[in-house]
Parts: C-alpha cells; structure tokens; sequence
C-alpha cells in the first residue's frame, strides 16, 4: 500500500506497475494538496524513459511498488501556492527527474541540485514530508516550483516532453565539458535511441563535426540525412573503427546495455574525454590500454540541474530544437515497454495523458 | 635471434627472458654502436617494474623474445655523442621507459613524448633503425640523449632507479590534474606497492592529506609511520569505506590487478577523479552508479614525457624523496620475479647490475 501522509487528499488517477512483471494498470491514488512551494500541473504529456523500464521491472533492485513512473512531463498549471508566485495559472510548464533535495549544500546553491547527496527523484524517491513519489503516469502532479521549468512558446508539449531528462542528460555534459560556445569540434554521439539522437540535434546546433556510432547499419541515412550528423561509424565494423583511431575530442556514450569501453576510447584523441550517460545494471568494461596509453578520461554525468535544465529549454525554443516521438494512448504503454525494451522506437514514446490529438 | 643491423656491434652482458615461463637467463648481444645523438651508459642499478614480469611472461601477447626488460635504469656516461653534448663523461644518469618517438608531432613538440604515436618503448620496442630494443637488465647501454635525465648529486643511484618509471608514473597524473602547486586537497592512494608509495611520498611533499587504501590491514602502521600517511582504509572493510564516501579530491590507483572501480568511486567527492596506471590484463569493471550519480572522472596515465620526468628528479632531488628498495644481485632475479608476483617487497626490487654494494 501507497505511503500517505495526513495532507495527502488529492486523488490522482494515473497508471502503474504493481510487480517485477513491468505490467503497468491503472493505478488510483492521493497526492498532496497545493502547499506553500507548489504548483500542482494538469499533465498533458510523460515520455517512457528506459529508466521507466528498470524501475518497472525492478531490475535495479530498489522499487518501491506500485510505481507510478515518468519524469518526462509537460502540463499546464492549475493551482499555485503563495510562495511560488514565478508561475501563473495557465503557465506552460515541465517537470523532469527532481523532485526534491536539501536546499543548503553547495551543490543545491549552484543549482546542481542533481548532485545533492539528499537529493530525490520525481518517482520511487521519498518527498520531504516522507511520502513516497509518484510520476508523470498521471492526469495531475504536485510539484515544489523550484523543481519546475517553463517551456518555450514556439515549442509543442509532445515533443518537448522528452527534454526534461533524455534532453538535460545529454545537455548537461556537454556543457560541463566544455562544447557549449567553442563550435568546431570532433564529437561522437554512441548510440542512436532516445537520448542519442537529442545529442546529435544539439552538437549540430552548437557546431560541431557530429559522428554517430551505432551497432545498426540502418540508422545510418537518417542519422546523416534528417539529424544533420556528418559522418556514421559502424561500430561493429572493425575497419571503420580502425580508421576512426585518435580522431575525435569528445565522445557522449547514450548506451544503456552493458558494453566495453575499450573500442570507443580508441576513437579519442590523447586527452579526449568520453562521457557516458547510460545506466547499465551490469558494469561497463574499462580495458586500461586504450585509457592509459590516450590520457583519456571516463566521465559520468546524472541528468542536470535546474538552471541548466531551463537554459536548455530556452535554447531548444531559440534553435527550434525537440524530440523525435511516437505519441502513445495510456492503454498500449504496455505495448510501448516492449518495443522499448528491444530499441524499436524513432526515439522516444510519450504518453498522451490528457486525451488530447492536437498539441495545445 | 636477436635482430641486428650493420652497426650493431657492442657486445653486451644482460639478462633476458626466452619463453613465456618467464625465466630469466644470461643474454649477451649486440647494440648499436654510440650515434650522434647517443650518450653509452654503463648500467649500475635497474629496477625491476611489474611490467618487467607482463613481459618476461608475455602475459600481455606482445612479448619480442628474448626480452631484456629493464627500464628504471641509472648509470654513468661513458661515451658522447656529437650532438648530445649536453651530457659528459662520469655524469651520473637515468633511462626510463621511453626509446624513441618522432621528434616532430604535437605531442613531441611539448614533450608528452610518451603520447606520440610512434613512440617506442626501451625494451620490446622498435628502435628508429628497425632494432629491437633491450632494456636495463644489462651492464651497458646506449641511448638517444633526447631520453636521458640527469639525477641529483645528492640522491643514491640504487634508490632513484624505480622513479624513471614507477617515479614518473605517479608523477605526472598529479601535475596534470593540478596537485602540483595546489596544497591542502585529499588525496588517495590505491595500493601500497612500488607505485604507491612513492605516491604516498609525492602526495605529502606536495602538501596533502593522504589516505592509503590497501587490502592489507598490516600495511597501515607503515603508511601512516614511516611513509607518513594521514590515514588507511582498509578497501575490504565496508563500514571504512562507507565511512570515506564522498571524502577524497583525487585517487591514484596504483594496482596491476584486475579490481571493481566502483566502490573506489564512492570516496571520491563529487566532480572528483580517480587515475588509475596500472595495466591490468583483464578490464577494470566499470559501474556506471557511482560514475554518474558522482560526476566522477576516471582517466589513464601512462608514465610521462621526458621534460616532466626531469623535473620530478630536480624535486626529488630538493625534497630528498627517493624509493624503499631491496637490493638484489643478478644471479637472484627469477626469485625476486617470484615474490614480485606475490607483492612479497617493500617496496621495489632493484638489480645491483654492476655488482657494487655501497652506492657512489
């Protein structure tokens, strides 16, 4: 049974996964009411993040059932609190992984708040008043507005919804190494899913030499033709492997299977840097050649914080920049985890919480 | 056979390796004659580096047999060649892991010779002439003086021998990710083994704080005795290492066997970086939890260019730091290998290769 705490009234219809199995129902629950730091959200739209998958199907070993996952969420604003007064009713608006940190560290007051050792999920964490937290599965979420963007004008909350974690958790390291404002580097995007083909959008946008790495031949016309990426590696191809040796700067690994590291440093020039932004359950192979004779460096890097969460926004709404999506009725999400689990998505799915057909 | 060009005509006494048992027999042939650019060096002490074993028993598939191995060399010039004119006969010098490399590169032009990419190695290398190169187990060799260090008159030349490549290895990540110059940060050190504890040595001149992480509890009351470690957590003790979570600027990790750099990551602060030189033969296993939910960086290093490495002996030299070594004469090597193999010396076997016992 759902953790309820006193305040908690607001009833909830949403859909959830009850069991290992994965299957998600309907699911009736309560939220909080609207307190002084929240806006409560009508929600229009919730990606399927392959993080939705692991916690579903507990394959991370840390769920909490029933789980209501989703935190990719746009809305609209229906209740505002006293404290929150940046957001208006009617205000377009999106919520992503956070749901909650502590607020003091040095971290939280760098709006790094991703990295705050207190720091909780927008699902499966546990809230303040000790609740525990449920997605965007649902037709209205409660959220404290310091863990709120707003979302461009120009920009529809279909396809925005996937920028709030597969768009920052691609954004962020970019940023943070360094390709954001110096355009003209070598950058490969491994793995051409939910997350990858965003990379792909914004190191175009950022202006860079785009390759992309893939195990599928076949993504290769649409990853150079529609993306815009300049150039596609097989990755199982070892002559193209071999001649892509020391010839890129930066490298963004979006795989979330586990994989060996070995073949993809190699493509790095000495010093490069590659950032992996998968969460493989089963650890990633590190041969230490490829590390220790490339200087090179492995980093990682978990979703982003809020300020740079809506700086992404405003630049996705400057270059016009969104997802790719399939746009799902609630009833097949089921049908959608599994085409997900086996990568057949172009690239990411988002729920139609609200029953609307057209973007509003 | 040994190959051998035209003026390969030094006749030379070593010690080599003739198949993969390892096993380490009397080996005399032939190097180049003195070049313009070459100083001959009469070999007093080399030590001997796990890479020496790797390679002695081809553990790494790319072992040249017979193997000289050898490339913590000290000696005194014997012979100058026209242009190397900055060194002199009697000089008292050092020879590491670097043969050759291209002299024109980027690399080269900023001496990070060890990242050139046709840089060869002392020994089981390819020497400009074609050559293959034998290494400090080994009464004389020749070497181009763009490769050769000077050691300070006031340091030992049996003790100094481990820092042209156990030395220079700790040395050079700590320069390049700002421990030179920077006091006060945390610093760990996996292993307390030939590497580590110099890296004990460097981290406390350089004014840090230095904790040990050894799988050996028996190891503490050395590292935070003589060497002069702040504190020891012993990595197999989980309330220690929960404890030291989140605790550490920066980790060496030092060891050659195949380990977990997972719960390693969790001492490390957010942002925080873990280099890791040794050359396991199997992948290190990389979870990506503590990579991302840290914003952790794990990077390669690998020995150093020739400008750092005389500079790590002119400090060596100012702060006296030299290695704790065990002595041993030739004719004892394949049972200084077998203890090698066991991590049973404190902390470096060296070869007494001209048979002096006090130091000059």
């Amino acid at each position: 049974m759902a953790q309820e705490t006193q305040n908690h009234t607001l009833s909830v219809s949403g859909w959830a996964a009850y069991d290992s199995s994965g299957e998600i129902k309907p699911y009736t629950f309560k939220r909080r009411e609207n307190g002084v730091n929240d806006v409560t959200i009508e929600v229009l739209y919730c990606g399927i993040c392959h993080t939705d998958l692991h916690y579903a199907k507990n394959e991370w070993g840390i769920t909490m059932y029933p789980v209501v996952p989703g935190h990719e969420i746009t809305g609209v604003v229906i209740k505002v609190g006293c404290n929150a007064g940046k957001f208006k009713i009617g205000d377009r608006v999106g919520v992503g992984c956070l749901a909650a940190s502590c607020l003091k560290c040095e971290f939280c007051a760098d709006s790094q708040e991703n990295y705050c050792d207190q720091m909780q999920f927008t699902y499966n964490g546990i809230f303040w008043d000790g609740s525990i937290t449920y997605g965007g599965y649902s037709n209205v979420i409660v959220a404290d507005y310091r863990y709120v963007v707003r979302i461009p004008e120009n920009l529809p909350m279909d396809s925005v919804a996937p920028l709030l974690c597969a768009g920052i958790t691609v954004f962020s390291p970019l940023k943070d190494n360094g390709m954001l404002g110096s355009p003209g580097k070598k950058m490969g995007v491994v793995g051409l899913g939910g997350l990858g083909h965003v990379a792909v959008k914004f190191g175009k946008a950022f202006g860079h030499h785009v390759t992309v790495l893939s195990t599928s031949p076949s993504k290769e016309t649409e990853a150079k033709g529609r993306l815009g990426a300049d150039d596609f590696i097989v990755s199982t191809n070892s002559q193209q492997m071999q001649a892509g040796k020391r010839s890129l700067d930066f490298i963004l690994d979006t795989v979330s299977a586990q994989h060996s590291l070995g073949p993809i440093l190699e493509l790095l020039k000495v010093d490069g840097t590659l950032v992996t932004v998968g969460a493989p359950d089963q650890p990633l192979e590190l041969p230490s050649f490829p590390l220790i004779f490339g200087k090179r460096s492995v980093k990682g890097s978990m979703t982003g914080g809020m300020r740079d969460t809506q700086e992404m926004m405003d630049l996705c709404g400057k270059h016009n920049i969104t997802c790719d999506v399939e746009v799902i009725a609630p009833d097949t999400i089921n049908e959608a985890m599994d085409r997900l689990a086996k990568n057949d998505v172009r690239y990411r799915f988002v729920i139609d919480i609200a029953g609307r057909i057209s973007n509003i």
